[in-house]
């Protein structure tokens, strides 16, 4: 049997270690095609870029196994579309995104460029992961993730996934040694209470940077938030199906 | 009873025809304050801007009502977020999005900005409707919407929405005597067919435009997708938490 096909991609840029060490771990399991923003897009969620053109440029990669290398100037959600039907001109076997410098548990998922490539690809019908550890620092050491990274993803190769779903997997920031193992979790009803730093340009012009603190005030031992506070690692089962279905009745009852 | 503070945004940018429909469809019902984008940000899906700053300048409106106008240089969160927090200083009683200048049915809520800020308007506990027209020309007609935007809204400023939702509008681009009502109904299972268009520079580098075909295997008549084609106003409760809880069970059964 061939190789599956992989398809890695990410948020953080092609140059992050986060997704050097996610082709590093999957190496050995499959054929890695790397196609990934050519700068930061954190923060992008599920943009695409409608009113504007995409280049790409191939490029060489630290992890001498993978095929090729792709960098893109768009976002995440640009990346999986311009892989699929200009780079590979096939869908891959597997999508993966990450490693994510940083959570994207709880409403963090929806900013998210990693994950909204992940829920891309199963927009796409394509089996997808995306990862992320609870470290933002560049240096971040993801040597933790590998051996989940590997069962997950060899996992969801074997079984595939229910349709409509794709995995946003989340690490604790700690040694293997001292991870509980994995967790199924249910998006916890966490939030941020935004806030922003005002200051003035040197040219007397205010500007605003966007700051903020997480809160969580949903304390359920069923959530990615409890799970990652506890040492497993989070796994939620996440659906791009947006339509809250148990509110229907309730806005039938209004007689609009 | 004082009147209820009303925030307006969009995606197609403050210039646009649908915010100012918008605005004057509700500038008898409450206290009006715009916020939105200087320029386009269709597409823009839930991207917020933490990697850059945000600047904000008030503007004149074309709807004399309106009690403020502000442009920001961000996407429509961006602008929902320093609404509250630098602008209003509070939370509105009601957000309105729109109306957008093209469909937002279907997977287009994802990637779509106009229903990002209403659905941030939900994170923010702010009962939120983004309101979409099927037609995407710059002059299109939004006469049609207004009976509605006044009826929905005011429904839900009313009773309010269940928690964790908000509601996506869209209008079938008919003339209001055409319009057979309101159906309450859930996101199709339609999906874009993705393609690019490659063309080269005059420097000779290729670069691509993104285009594609919506495509609709989901000829249920509880969509949003069927409703509109049978000329009714599609209203699909919308909600934050992504979770797929059908698929906990079925990834427990991995024993990972």
């Amino acid at each position: 049997m061939s190789k599956p096909l992989i398809l890695i991609t990410n948020d953080d840029g092609i140059q992050a270690r986060g997704i050097q060490a996610l082709a590093r771990a999957m190496a050995p399991h499959g054929r890695i095609v790397v196609v990934a923003p050519d700068r930061a897009q954190s923060g992008m969620g599920h943009a695409v870029t409608i009113n504007g053109i995409l280049k790409m440029e191939q490029v060489t990669f630290g992890v001498p196994e993978v095929e090729a290398a792709w960098q893109i100037t768009g976002t995440p959600v640009d990346c999986v579309k311009l892989a699929i039907y200009e780079i590979l001109g096939q869908k891959p076997d597997l999508l993966l995104s990450g490693i994510n410098h940083g959570s994207n548990a709880s409403i963090n998922v929806i900013y998210s460029g990693t994950m909204s490539a992940a829920v891309e690809g199963a927009v796409e019908g394509i089996p997808s992961i995306g990862f992320s550890l609870l470290n933002h620092a560049p240096d971040a050491d993801f040597s933790a993730c590998a051996s989940y990274v590997e069962k997950l993803s060899l996992s969801v190769l074997k079984r595939s996934l229910p349709v409509g779903t794709c995995l946003n997997v989340n690490f604790p920031d700690l040694p293997v040694s001292e991870l509980n193992g994995i967790k199924i979790c249910r998006q916890s009803a966490g939030y941020w209470e935004d806030a922003f730093d005002k200051r003035t340009s040197p040219g007397g012009a205010p500007y605003f940077w966007m700051t903020g603190k997480f809160t969580n005030p949903d304390q359920g031992q069923d959530t990615d938030e409890w799970a990652l506070r506890n040492g497993y690692v989070s796994v939620v089962p996440t659906q791009f199906d947006l339509t809250a279905h148990h509110a229907i009745s309730t806005l039938n009852q209004w007689n609009l």
